[in-house]
């Protein structure tokens, strides 16, 4: 089954690397869970402190299924021609951040699609990590 | 908080639409559940009759947490120049295909980094849905 010659390596990411990394991407990935299972988002963010935020509609099944859970997100960048790139994924905690508070102005993140998406909600990680894949 | 003049606009994705674009990417991100909530983790990939093929170690924590059970599989493609894109969800169950039966191995995908990745797993979607992001 592994009929090329030069095949990639994977490399772990220091914390410190992964935050580097989250902070230049605009796009990444939300997962948590619905009642049939495991959902996978894209959410435009912004990174704040460590911590994750994203905004959604209060109406939106994410807003109802997200609240003081545990989620995962993600965030990677692929190059198909080398066959390399790298991924970070934060797991931790989604809690709803009240309007006034908690986050400053110039972090907000802005969706871009329109629509209002008036819910700010925040990420708060347990757990920051991240690979590498050289190109072989 | 939104600042912009012109945002994008979202459009729902037919799933033969799903399909066509799904076959067009290389990676994509499965979430399925640990003990400590969901996780995501980019996969090479092949789509064999409307259904997923990747790989992984017999030993990974995602062979020890997907059997049979519901996962989510995305693949997205995003400009953050023009702020547009999409993105395809494909909800269903994850099986472990046998050796020697279940994908033609020309649909096989070929993961990128180094490693012995011998099992097989098939996604079988219950459900594709999609979204595009027209620029605004």
């Amino acid at each position: 089954m592994d009929d090329r010659w030069f095949r990639g390596t994977l490399h772990e990411l220091s914390p410190e690397e992964c935050l580097v990394l989250l902070a230049d991407k605009q796009v990444g990935r939300m997962a948590y869970s619905d009642e049939a299972g495991p959902v996978i988002l894209p959410v435009n963010y912004a990174v704040e402190n460590q911590s994750i935020l994203f905004r959604t509609s209060a109406a939106s099944s994410m807003a109802m299924h997200l609240r003081d859970r545990t989620v995962a997100f993600e965030v990677d960048d692929v190059d198909e021609v080398t066959e390399s790139g790298w991924s970070v994924l934060v797991r931790g905690t989604a809690t709803f951040v009240q309007p006034a508070g908690g986050a400053d102005d110039h972090t907000l993140p802005t969706p871009w699609p329109q629509g209002s998406r008036n819910l700010l909600i925040r990420i708060t990680p347990h757990l920051v990590t991240g690979r590498r894949l050289l190109a072989g």
